[in-house]
């Protein structure tokens, strides 16, 4: 089933203790439809400048990703750059040129109105309600959002969170959401503002799901191998919804097997920098992980 | 199998941000052994002063607590007051009065000399060592440390590791001990200073186990009934030890169950204040939130 992902490409610049990379490709929308097209062929929209290079288009045609809704405008692509901290868990935002995806309205391209699983990447959630009025029939929508919206338009929010099947949120953008310090709270306050489930992300230390009155927990696979966290949480959406786009399961009971793939391809991802790792992945690599996530929660 | 804890005996005043106890019964020994009771009958070598009320020595026989080694000398008992902040996770300790536990040397009564697993509870590496020396033939020693020892006794820590099974340690601690900040490579570090397994505490955000080339990963049972985190550490180790000791298993091979009913007995402890929950708990309600974490770590 068709998975279309509306999000933002971008080129960062990233220094970690470790090392560094300049003008990588990244953004919301790159990290997920690599993720998701170890699984399927999704469909990407976003907007980049006059300055986007063909290595990158390469990049996406050799991930076999539908690249129709990617529009070129005269300026500049969406730069980022930020550093990470010792610990790697934090990072500070060195600099931050929205360039054309500041003025970015998107438009659907007519074949993509009948996407069926659809991923609406951190953006402003004015945005995401008119991006959503341009899909048919949507079977699952996953929205992400982030401090700044809860703090700016936190109208446009409520309104979209009961049109959505899943609102992606982390820790403290679900306690800052609702005023909640326990996670268990916070989660089931934000389940109460409209959406089916709500995966709350927590970094290193892995997610939880509530769905209806059910609370599960996911560790984070462990890696001792983490170069880059950049793309974590755009790539663990990729790997949920390009899991539960390639099959024909119900995908709100699918929901646990799902995040155990999000998981998986999130650990993968920060094993390099921006895409490096991500990209190379084979299915097979993804799916001895799995297993080995699987057995690593098996308590006998 | 015999089960003997040696720790400390206090009384904690505790502040939360939703209110507060004076005086309650805490320390690592009281908290360790109420959780243990409620799979085995446990050895607690302690001491208090001549202020330890009756209430609580009938609270430890309440128990089935065996208190042979439970000694009163002359002075006060360990005083402890700490105050959490909003999030719970972090605290500040606002008086500490060592009292009669400042010069606590452990001698074990004869009969705990052939108890089977050992708790050696956070105290000076040389009062592990020798306590240790105590014991005839033990099974399984599992220990406790803090950043206090890392910093003044690093040695004697390192003499105390390769004797000893497991070792309890929380991430910074880890952390601070190898020099290593990513949690796999400072988990395996501290493996490789000596112990058979390594549980590396997260709080609320559960616990990993090192064992062998094998890493396990266990998140907290979610509760959103936080009210007291005092004592989680001692009663998760109080869960792990007690299971292991009233089973005949491997107790290596059934690590990973020990630390579900840990995880489950830390999460009923810091549903009340002090020892208020964990004492009234039923073997039923451990059991039957073994299972909930167990079906919430399905992932199909």
């Amino acid at each position: 089933m068709a998975l279309l992902v509306v999000g933002s490409i971008a080129f960062d610049s990233i220094e970690t203790p470790g090392g560094s990379v300049d003008n990588a490709l990244g953004g919301s929308a790159s990290y997920f439809s690599v993720a998701a097209s170890h699984f399927t062929k999704p469909r990407l929209v976003g907007v980049v400048g006059e300055d986007f290079p063909d290595e990158h288009r390469a990049l996406f045609a050799g991930c076999h990703i539908d690249t129709a809704g990617l529009v070129t405008r005269t300026g500049q692509t969406f730069k980022w750059k930020g550093r990470y901290h010792t610990d790697m868990n934090t990072r500070d935002t060195l600099e931050v040129h929205l360039n054309v995806f500041g003025e970015f309205k998107p438009e659907l391209p007519a074949h993509y109105s009948d996407s069926q699983f659809i991923f609406l990447a951190n953006s402003s959630p004015t945005t995401q309600l008119s991006t959503l009025a341009q899909i048919k029939n949507p079977q699952l929508v996953l929205a992400d959002t982030m401090d700044l919206w809860i703090n700016i338009e936190k109208g446009p929010l409520l309104m979209l969170l009961p049109k959505i099947d899943g609102l992606l949120i982390n820790d403290s953008e679900a306690q800052l959401l609702t005023g909640e310090n326990n996670l268990v709270k916070a989660g089931k306050a934000v389940l109460a503002l409209g959406p089916k489930f709500v995966i709350l992300k927590k970094g290193e230390h892995g997610a939880m799901l509530f769905s209806g009155p059910e609370v599960f927990v996911f560790p984070a696979f462990p890696t001792e191998n983490v170069i880059d966290p950049t793309g974590a949480g755009d790539s663990f959406a990729g790997g949920i919804l390009g899991y539960l786009a390639s099959h024909n399961h119900d995908p709100i009971a699918s929901l646990q097997k799902a995040i155990a793939y999000g998981t998986v391809v999130a650990s993968l991802t920060v094993e390099g920098f921006g895409l490096d790792r991500l990209r190379h992945v084979t299915r097979l690599e993804i799916e001895n992980r799995v297993k080995q996530y699987r057995n690593m929660l098996q308590i006998g």
